[in-house]
């Protein structure tokens, strides 16, 4: 796809908005991953919600993935039925117990706990899960604090005496994504792993099998090459990278892999702008800036894929079902009712969550919806 | 429902983030804009966006709805199959003509048109519609301005010598939610009544038939009780209301018809907040604020329906399936790992458009999906 341009008529049908997936970058993104996961040694579990797409789950499988994390028992039953095996549920809702419990008997099911309370609720379900102890290293949203012994281990001894395999520590170091720099996303990543260490190393001498460390947040695992000190890294919005990641310093312009295609309404010169049918129902509310919060940018179309439009083209108002392009003078007057807005996204993730319909850009140019 | 509590095992199965709607409340709403509709002489063409639900679509059927407001062709579409046969497009997507030809076929289809562009686009398709010139009387969004002239009349111009029928002038007043209190919500109101009246007379010197007038927000829709003036109203939101419209005074505690009954996954006393499963999947980023902005507010259930929490209980911070409750010790002290937190949503529209498990509350207290 990368030397050929889009047919003509590669567009005709997108009647509403629709996702762009480029699927070489795609490719190339889990490949860099991947590439780094092993030549760290260590286990490579992307997070698909992402992209919750068995299709895009046949990608990595293609390159020799067979663990991930998921958000959800949805989510996890739509790949196990697709043939997954290795699923970590990424929160434990105790509500769903008796589902988590028939997920358990058909895939290898790793479960988190971060709280005493919730492992003695785990530990009343017979089918053995992989027990990982969520670990709070400063995030501060859940898990249990790093250095809190008390807590971390008498969550050990209650799965240990529970039918569950402990399997480790685990955390997600969400403060990555307020870095300012990447230099601040290797301290964030080094202080979490540090302190993961410490609270493995605490464990240990309870532990009556060695524990393992599971981190992954999609700035951290792009910054850095080195996973020492490490046994699993778990990223996800890598996959398309977004707007947010960018600006993160995570990923390059030829990186973002996810546009949304937009059906433009109207386009007002008087007021600069254009108006698409794109709003929250389609973008969310995530922004990047913060200094001029925008929704997406605008990118052009040539040599096959997609770069940012050189000035600023940006979606910077949402209502539901709307979005506002703010763009100049020039750009506004080559846009016509009708054509068609891409634009990357602020969050990836929301956009893919929120859009199912898709288009696979892949040199023979196909479409289908997300599934 | 209003004098029963809720059975003990209400909840029992709720195992997700759930919608739950009171019924009673919603039927209050409907009749209140409904006898407000009644009593100006206006049209009541409420917009099923906000609920996008067949089975509440048959509770305004039930107190004699007949016309509604759609915001895509996939729910019109939905609600024609359903039998409803008078319906409005909230947008025109030019790209989706051939299945509004389609649907205009089946049911009587208000189209609107906000530049002589898509007037002439319109114009291509054979089977008539209704067609509504989209005006902006300050909102600044979409619509041709109210005193832009040639523009109005070329639009005219252009509908008349189509095969559709112009049924008048129509406007979103969305400026009314950004208003400071219900007193300029009313100048909003006033001024964009004003202006339409303004357009309408410009326009019907040069126009073969009589033309309409419709407005329709739902903070001008609540706060005003006498429609003259006007030929149509088509607010969406107060079927339910939300913290927004609470905060701008358009409804009161009592009229909040919805919730959502998310998972409680951890209690953190120490950082003085507990985890929800429910994030932005769940909730969008909508925010009611400014100075302190929260995504909702848990209510405490009695006497078979909800109020707010008596003290700050509120949904503060999100990511994409986890929420932090940010509540009180005493609160906290109360609240265990898989009990469920009901909080009222900031914006009701997203919460609903998100999440379609629902509960629905009406006395013998079913529970079914919301399709």
């Amino acid at each position: 796809m990368s030397t050929a341009d889009f047919p003509a008529d590669a567009w005709a049908d997108v009647e509403q908005p629709t996702l762009i997936i480029d699927k070489d970058r795609v490719r190339r993104n889990i490949e860099r991953m991947l590439g780094k996961a092993k030549s760290s040694g260590v286990r490579f579990r992307p997070h698909f919600k992402t992209h919750a797409s068995v299709e895009v789950g046949t990608w990595f499988r293609d390159l020799g993935v067979t663990a991930i994390m998921v958000s959800s028992i949805d989510m996890a039953e739509q790949f196990a039925t697709a043939g997954w095996g290795d699923i970590t549920l990424g929160l434990f809702n105790p509500r769903a117990l008796p589902a988590i419990e028939r997920l358990s008997r058909a895939v290898r099911l790793g479960v988190l706990v971060d709280s005493p309370e919730s492992a003695r609720v785990l530990s009343s379900i017979a089918a053995a899960v992989d027990a990982w102890i969520d670990v709070d290293t400063g995030y501060g949203r859940t898990g249990i604090t790093w250095d809190d012994d008390s807590q971390l281990a008498e969550v050990l001894r209650t799965l240990q005496a529970s039918p569950h395999r402990v399997r480790g520590v685990l955390t997600h170091a969400g403060e990555s994504y307020f870095a300012a720099s990447p230099r601040e996303i290797d301290s964030v990543y080094r202080r979490s792993v540090q302190r993961m260490n410490e609270a493995r190393d605490r464990l240990a001498a309870e532990s009556s099998q060695p524990l393992e460390i599971s981190i992954g947040d999609t700035p951290c695992c792009s910054i850095e090459s080195d996973f020492s000190g490490v046994d699993e890294i778990r990223p996800g919005n890598f996959v398309f990278y977004d707007l947010q990641q960018l600006a993160l310093g995570s990923c390059t312009r030829s990186d973002l892999a996810l546009a949304v295609a937009c059906p433009l309404l109207g386009v007002y010169p008087d007021r600069g702008h254009a108006v698409v049918q794109g709003g929250t129902i389609h973008f969310s509310r995530d922004i990047v800036g913060p200094e001029q919060p925008i929704h997406g940018w605008m990118v052009g179309l040539g040599g096959g894929s997609w770069d940012l439009m050189p000035r600023d083209c940006r979606l910077e108002s949402l209502s539901q079902e709307h979005g506002e392009v703010v763009a100049p003078p020039d750009v506004l007057a080559g846009m016509h009712v009708g054509d068609l807005a891409v634009i990357v996204p602020a969050h990836a993730c929301m956009a893919s969550n929120l859009i199912r319909r898709a288009v696979v850009v892949d040199g023979e140019f196909t479409r289908r919806g997300l599934v």
